[in-house]
């Protein structure tokens, strides 16, 4: 079984005029966004095809990253922007029960309180059914405002929340408006000021069970480790506080395969070792582009998974589906033959 | 003949769509409107059947204002959409060129020089046909920087390719972010900085030949006629250049009829005069809404002005056509039977 | 009798280098304005003399508006310059307590919290026997902060501060310093902002017999009345809370007769009804300017106002006189004939 | 003969109600100070009298410092406001020519270029017969603009048009508005910064015939002067570029005398010399408070100075006239007897 | 016996490559300074030494002031700065315990609440044996945030614990960055703004046994003496709230005598009382300088004041020691002979 | 023959005091750095011997970057700062001729143009003998202002200079003081927002002959080569100007292997070919701890790069020595044997 762990929501074009709405009038305007069941089901029908063009049975979707706008303001169409967010991903999940479940947008905003997103976070989990977040750490999306790192107490009643419904968190950064990087590029240096924070602190410590999964393969860490194996061991680079080797650490995190390269994808496999490791793709995302090398997409990362040598079967069952639920451990999906 | 100066562009749902995907990439997606041939003639044919609905012959159509983004960062955003805004128009005009005409969006970003928006204007006119402009005098959108008011000299490279194009501007701001007003509220209060502005200033001695026209029926000014009739005589109050009674000054205007009342209509009339005044109903837009009293909709102006017993037959000619065919020097619309 | 429910104090002009010495010395001089009684009781006198000249009985007299300096630094400045003002206004009023009553200045300084106010407004009402307040609702002066609007909650400690004693509040804004409007142009502004904030939002339900009168006719809003019909009915639009349509909202409020134009004081009455419009001249002040086309100075309304021929004898009793006695129900002048 | 060369204009109280009424009103309004030639007459005489009163025969009058507003917006309002200063002076200097001479303002606004009061003094002195300025080193007055100190090129087209003109400038600075000190302990500040930046630079070495003049006996810098012997010394503090020792380079200087002390008078004339020294009593001002040890005004210096007997009669007479004669040199008062 | 009251203390200098250490990684690094008891030996020894080359028996050594980086960001890096500037000036006096004596820096960082810094002031005095504390009036080193001047209620925490403890504060700013003044400016400044601060303030009626010395000589303060004085007693100045002549609140202060100029000093003895005054050199610093006319360094002021005619013997002995012994009430040094 | 191509002066720890004189004074203090030859030949010595510990033949030496304080004002100490480090690393290179070489800082300041560090550019090349220069993308060092990144046109008048010299330069960022990041996780993010905006611009088209060198094998961008490998062919994504693939366009840069990590080693000379690869360790630095899996330090990447099975022995020879001659082409060290 496939299961795509890192998807995001395809839903119909008009639904962004909302978006534009929100922003341009304000939040003046109480309009809901302009969609049609019949939109919808298109949609949802789309996504369902691209899965099965690659051989995927499910995928976990959430709000498309870039979109989320946690720094606009005022903070009431954030809430509302990320709320409609949820409940056009819940819809799709309930036309297709076996091939989607829902992993749930945070209207946390740029300078407020964590706690401020948590009822959305019940009422995606609880009454929506959704398994997991998707989590911004950076609410400010670049402009300027520091949200404290994820290490930090600022976060904890978010911990809290999470281990009590038992979800995990992507950790998945949104725009990005500093000049100097594209969201895209955003996305990796977010992730990475992510690991190295939680490496740092006493997180995993306060909160055994929180489980998080770094998108992107964990931005920049796996690949410069040796840089942080040695900082960890350096007795004048006091800032980490955990007592054991950063590899080891490392391996108190949950990375997902969104590389689009085999190579890479092998080293991440080795680093951090295949029982830490979700299968997912973002497909359809900014993958979603031939290449010429292989005539396949970027993003159908199934077979290059599988023609990863140094993978044994039980790796491959692992990354493909195991670890995803034991990660999602609300899904009630179908079990394997 | 009934021309609808103060109309805005029916636009495909989907088109602000666009907008989003602008301001949530900063830029960084390339990819154009997702528009169709279709979909933008079956916006244009919507636009036709709704003037058709009231007796409207011709629509001077502009990009909707308050999704006009003029503070969006980074200014190529605002160029690219804006840019969009007047390639839909001309091709709505295209599809109904007896019915429609474009008044072009500026894309005059937050803090730039007003040359920056004349290549765009020139495009529009030349090569687009469009036959006046929409300006909007806060480029900010009530984010606090402070743009120069019309009376400044700030303003007067694009007076002078206004007067050199033999087109005129239709005051209308666009959103407001400044947390007091929403933008329809901005609207009133930057048609009225406008009007003042410009009547203090010595714009139309140096540009006798500008035509601006000043949305909403003026703002607050010919409401507040007498407050500006006293101060413009009062030997302390010297801001005014103009040596002429204000209420000839006024005059010096144009102003549309959005206004959605009769009373306030006729007392518009009453105020400037019919003959600076045109026909304009905003229509499909913020008045869009029956009206309890009438069964109407309020946008629905043609049967208010006619119903206003102090109007001349020639009064209302001016109005609904005449005067139109004036400003906008360059439309070169079916004659009048 | 005529009653001017909207004038301000008349104080000597020496009055003034208080204001320059508190500014320039940031508070360092604790001078009292160098005042004598002869200079007041001439100041003073000479106010009565204009009343006597255009035939006004009776004025309730506040402090000049563009002087309060609430944005001013340090608050302390504000709060001396503010009980002087209304101690001036207090010895006017005991010189001539047939002809003169208090409308206090309230030193509500801009960032403070609404109750740093009360103790001068319940001073000036309780020990200096003021009827009303003259209420600055932008205490920054248009310099950028934002402080939140009538509709706001911010708000509820003077409301019911007014309640409790029984006062109204005439809402007038003071200086402008945001460098694209004049105080005078400010005035408009922040009345129409004042008026469309309170008309969205539940105060009148948390305070029924809270009054509020609009300073110069309403600002914007009854011109554009027919803007806030459609918006009060559009689905969309969803800010209003109460259920009613706008023009019955709208007369829950008070408006003055400041408009210096009889065509526009005939559309104010028509359109809030003289049930709801108190006589206000703001005399002297910037309509003391004679008007050329009638001899007379802008100011002088009571003839204007007479000669509008749709107002009943009846409707002008109650411009005049009788709606000030409602409005100002501590006010105990003498009964009419 | 007593030369007071440092005394301010005492103008009419309502005077400054003119600086209330451009700051309240932004510049808006345009009536000139409501002054009378009476009122400029008696505020003139009372000034004469004072004079008398301790025997000074003549004063070089500026406008009251605190008062200048140099930090105010929009600029215009300063130029009116010190131009109207400047002509109550010139109108003074008329009434009593042997008793008074102009030393004038300069309308130098935070954040503008030196150049742009450039004008002001010209006519200052080339029409109005002006013999002096007085120089505020700190125009934003304590608000956090940093202008560069005196001492930096920034100033050079001040010094070139001083030079020019042959007037001396008196340092003395203006409001103070940075919330930890009076303007009263501001000047002492900017008087030290004035001198310490001079002292540091090539100021006197490019403009030998440049005249400045500290006023308040130097700020700290006599009294810290060991301080400043050490650190010219100092190899390591290498900001000093005249090659000669302080005490030498601070004789460059010419400082007033207003102190009020006789141990600090005694104290200054020792320390850089009484040939530097000018007779200043900045009467009517700070110091017109009745010492109750001597039952003389603090201000009253003359009898103070008279009575160090550490100075000579030539000394006195140099402090009294000559140095004054010396610096002031377009003053061609009656020659001493 | 002369005791040195105010001196620093002689580190090595590698121990400001910490400093350098702490600023360039932002706390990163956790190494602790370098320094070997054979380094810290030689610098306390070569301040002996100085010590010896002039005759002075004690100095009480605090850190070097223009090092301490209070605006230094983040606060946790100024706590182990000035932490281990204690602890270097605890060692010190360790080995020399007859001849050094400590005097603590305090980590009261740029918009800190003061209790912050109570911590370290309890362990310096209480653990390290120290005897005074050294207090910058401005944390934000001329970087513009305003902490409220030393008369305000913000500092009375310190207050409480410095009587608590018994232990003076010797008021000394660290660096400058507002780009108008160095550090050696600042001091004087600083010291000027506290002094006005405390004897305007009811500070000494609330803690009549507080300790406050103040460095160079006062500032400004006791040259500028005759302008405060006056305008204690005008009642037009009100900011003063001790009711005694200003000349009597300023002998509620200490003065150290770090003047390096004969003249000065006895000016300084004169007006303030050599009761009131305490030896002090600061001595190695900026006055290590040899003055041309003497040949003796600018700091070593032991003759300067020997000379100074006008004391007598007690006096000598106060300002040489017995001030010292008074004021640092914990130093239980030897006894005088 | 073993060159290292990315290593960092080992200065005398006092030197660093300098460093803290300069921020602490800000400049006023004018003393050089507390230098002698005797310890400048011992940390050149100790340099050495630790080349020799590993079996370096060869270090190219920069001044330690996250001490370098490009961010710090004023300018002037960052000139000061960075020239002696540049003077500290050239006397180094002279004791040591054969085994060290000069790579240059670059006192490129926050806010100031590329052009304000040319001439230290020409002094340490044409002067002193330096052969390349270490780059920092970031001046502002986190602190919010952004520089434009390297692909614009910004950089130009460096990219000539460089050419002009036949010198590479090496992307290095300095400190980090955001509040996120330390500088060691600031130097990853830095170096992929350098690669990605160098691949997106015409900078390689404009300066064909330019070199540059990634630090710490290239942040993150080789190990999510994938992500970067689809945005250059998907056709929405326009940003990139080559008409190349992502990985041809990777190989115009050259990448250092400071990774720590013989797998990530592996991977990135897979991944972008030993033939763009340079040896570099950064010895002494954050590397310099042991393993405890290999009993040897991180930094000893000799062994670690000849372990990686997969190279060939003309690979390493190019890794350890022909790439630095070709790219540090000014170096005329010793041939090799």
């Amino acid at each position: 079984m496939i299961i795509d762990a890192h998807a995001h929501v395809v839903a119909p074009e008009v639904f962004y005029a909302y978006r534009a709405q929100l922003l341009g009038s304000g939040g003046y305007h109480q309009d809901p966004p302009k969609l049609t069941d019949e939109s919808l089901a298109q949609a949802a029908a789309a996504n369902v095809a691209i899965m099965d063009s690659v051989g995927t049975d499910v995928q976990f979707i959430s709000p498309r990253p870039f979109q989320q706008m946690h720094s606009a303001k005022p903070d009431e169409i954030v809430h509302r922007w990320i709320r409609a967010n949820n409940d056009v991903i819940a819809k799709s999940v309930a036309l297709h029960p076996d091939r989607l479940a829902g992993v749930a947008g945070l209207p946390l905003c740029a300078g407020a309180p964590v706690a401020s997103c948590l009822d959305e976070l019940t009422r995606a989990v609880e009454e929506l059914g959704f398994i997991g977040v998707s989590l911004n750490p950076d609410p400010y999306e670049g402009t300027g405002g520091n949200t404290p790192t994820l290490g930090d107490e600022f976060w904890y009643p978010l911990w809290e929340k999470l281990v009590a419904l038992d979800v995990p968190a992507l950790i998945h950064s949104a725009g990005c408006y500093n000049g100097r990087e594209v969201y895209s590029d955003h996305f990796i240096t977010e992730e990475s000021i992510a690991v190295l924070s939680l490496m740092r602190s006493r997180t995993f410590l306060d909160f055994p069970d929180l489980k998080i999964i770094v998108g992107h393969g964990g931005g920049s860490v796996p690949y410069q480790i040796g840089r942080w194996k040695a900082a960890r061991l350096a007795p004048g680079l006091g800032k980490d506080v955990l007592e054991e080797r950063f590899e080891v650490s490392l391996r108190r995190l949950w990375f997902d395969t969104v590389l689009y390269d085999q190579a890479s994808l092998a080293y991440l496999f080795q680093t951090v070792g295949p029982d830490r490791c979700l299968f997912g793709t973002e497909k359809p995302g900014s993958g979603s582009v031939t290449d010429p090398d292989t005539g396949r997409s970027f993003d159908d990362l199934k077979p290059v998974i599988e023609g990863i040598g140094t993978l044994t079967d039980a790796d491959r069952r692992a990354i493909f589906e195991e670890n995803a639920r034991t990660v999602f451990s609300r899904w009630k999906g179908p079990q394997p033959a």
